[in-house]
């Protein structure tokens, strides 16, 4: 399905589940509500399954999408733009930390380049090639990509999930790869929430405070370009204009992940800007989201916060690659299964609380 | 072994392992530092096994210590006293929350009764009997125990830990059952940290504003009694005085597992009053420890800030038996493999930071 279908096909998640869900934890043997945030996260998956108990969401599936960014002319990273091809090689050979952390967790990795600026270095086994152009224009001066190269790489993130889900993913997770691209994020986070672009652009992999000064400026001229053509007041030009062709295919896979009541795990900083667009153009797809940290990084605060997600994990990752959505994968289905496998105070013979 | 065996096999963690860890993070395909407290619990499971690599902390074991509370007579908590007997069956049928979130870590639940007061209703196969006694004494009148009983239920601990690391543990979970141990643990944490009973007392698992004040005052009580008896100068006579019996023997666990190298994942507030306590006598055993998480229950905080530990999770548990270590397990599994498997920048080919 393309973009527009899914996106027509979201549905509200089901309110009813999900109080049935509370309800059924209460007759669990433990005290009520002793489960804290695992009781949540069991009821929200109730509600997205609409059933109770929900199935465990595995097995799981991490698309990487990876695509190289003109803004980094303007200096806004240490990193040299070939390493998004060099780590795409790296991915594909499992030696990522994203490889070792869907191992760990039993998830299923897919690499795909959506925009990719230099060559992927030597043999990339299994990379997923659907290079919308090669890397984005530069959002100081320039739209990032033109509204149907932001379709395109709209459709290709829809299509890697309706993929994954063919193949019996029961979870989707959110992964990125591309050397400048909290840049993109920033802007599109201040663009759609009231923050300014001080509040949510941070320091990426590591820069200095003059570089984080550039950076922010470099958010701020993107927005006011946008601005100025009008682009800000509609989230699907505002991707095209200030985000990412990664950014862009994150969207889409988080809403066909939506659209087919799958649960996606949302990352740090680049997947909270997509769930952000995801949001504004689809509402209900908010609730088949889980956060699944708090990335170090300024702006994921404001994106969740604005969207009304607590993130599951606080470990300060600040890798993104999908990395700390992976790691929250365990509590998921731990939570799915307490719903699944606890006994009762009936079944088990237990006096309830006097 | 027992206790006093322990105890004195306790060695610090190898800090040059610790060193050696935290410079192959800066070899790996990532940003410096990117991964957050992951690389930190990586750094310390090289400590503990004085590798790196570390061994992957798998596979686990949960020992659920159970015990009975004479405390219970002063009305500090809405449960009877007889769950704790039917918990102790649940356990052993597998039906507690404890049973699930281990299944689904691949970790192997022992379950003991140290001091349980009342008959486990029915079988409960595989429990471990080793009742040092029929609960403790009221600690608001009088000792919780002997010296001896105190010492044979910290000899239980370390031998429930020795034999799991001999059946292969490579990881040891802290669990616990016992109506009413959130007061005895509220006793040692205000007993061997400067706080207030006050500050460190909390609904446990849900009282009203009336019990906790109550609560408070029998704390305070166990306190005044166990200094008049100068018994708050040492850690052994004080555990003896105010604890519980499930509380001395995850002491002994705990220590045992740090004098075999074994990292000890902590779970809530029960097990942070017995870590306190072997911290106290065995300083080099927190160098063995993490905890799992951040319980509800105030006096894990200042138990854990006492420590120097930083939890890994915050989902507002407040559960005990061991359900917030074992969720952390997946976390430190992850960590160890991060070191074991990542690729380094020369082995990728990856262009490193400019």
């Amino acid at each position: 399905m393309t973009f527009d279908d899914v996106a027509a096909a979201v549905r509200p998640v089901d309110e009813r589940a999900a109080r049935a869900a509370a309800e059924h934890h209460d007759h669990l043997t433990k005290p009520r509500g002793a489960l804290g945030r695992l009781e949540d996260a069991g009821i929200r998956l109730s509600a997205i399954a609409g059933a109770v108990p929900p199935p465990v969401p595995a097995p799981a599936t991490v698309a990487v999408f990876a695509g190289d960014h003109g803004v980094l002319d303007e200096g806004v990273s240490p990193w040299p733009r070939e390493v998004t091809a060099q780590m795409v090689a790296n991915f594909c050979a499992g030696g990522a930390a994203i490889n070792v952390l869907a191992r760990a967790a039993d998830a299923r990795v897919v690499v795909v380049d959506v925009g990719v600026a230099t060559p992927i270095p030597a043999s990339a086994p299994g990379l997923v090639a659907r290079r919308v152009r090669r890397g984005t224009g530069n959002i100081a001066v320039e739209p990032a990509m033109t509204a149907d190269e932001c379709t395109a790489a709209l459709d290709i993130g829809a299509a890697i999930a309706d993929e994954a889900i063919a193949q019996g993913a029961a979870a989707l997770i959110t992964g990125d790869m591309g050397i400048g691209n909290t840049t993109p994020s920033a802007a599109l986070i201040a663009g759609l929430t009231s923050r300014t672009p001080a509040d949510v652009t941070g320091r990426g992999t590591g820069i200095d405070d003059a570089t984080l000064a550039r950076k922010v400026r470099v958010v701020e001229r993107a927005l006011a370009r946008a601005r100025a053509a009008r682009e800000h007041t509609d989230p699907r030009a505002l991707l095209a204009s200030v985000g990412g062709l990664e950014i862009a295919a994150l969207t889409g896979f988080i809403v066909a992940g939506a659209a087919a009541a799958v649960p996606v795990i949302v990352d740090g900083v680049i997947a909270a800007a997509a769930a952000l667009v995801a949001a504004a153009i689809t509402p209900d797809a908010v609730g088949y989201l889980f956060a699944g940290h708090l990335s170090a990084e300024p702006g994921a605060r404001a994106a969740l916060h604005h969207l009304g997600l607590e993130p599951l994990l606080d470990l300060n990752l600040r890798l993104g690659e999908g990395s700390g959505a992976v790691l929250a994968l365990p509590l998921l289905q731990a939570a799915a299964r307490i719903l699944r496998e606890m006994a009762t105070f009936d079944s088990a013979g237990i006096t309830s609380k006097q």
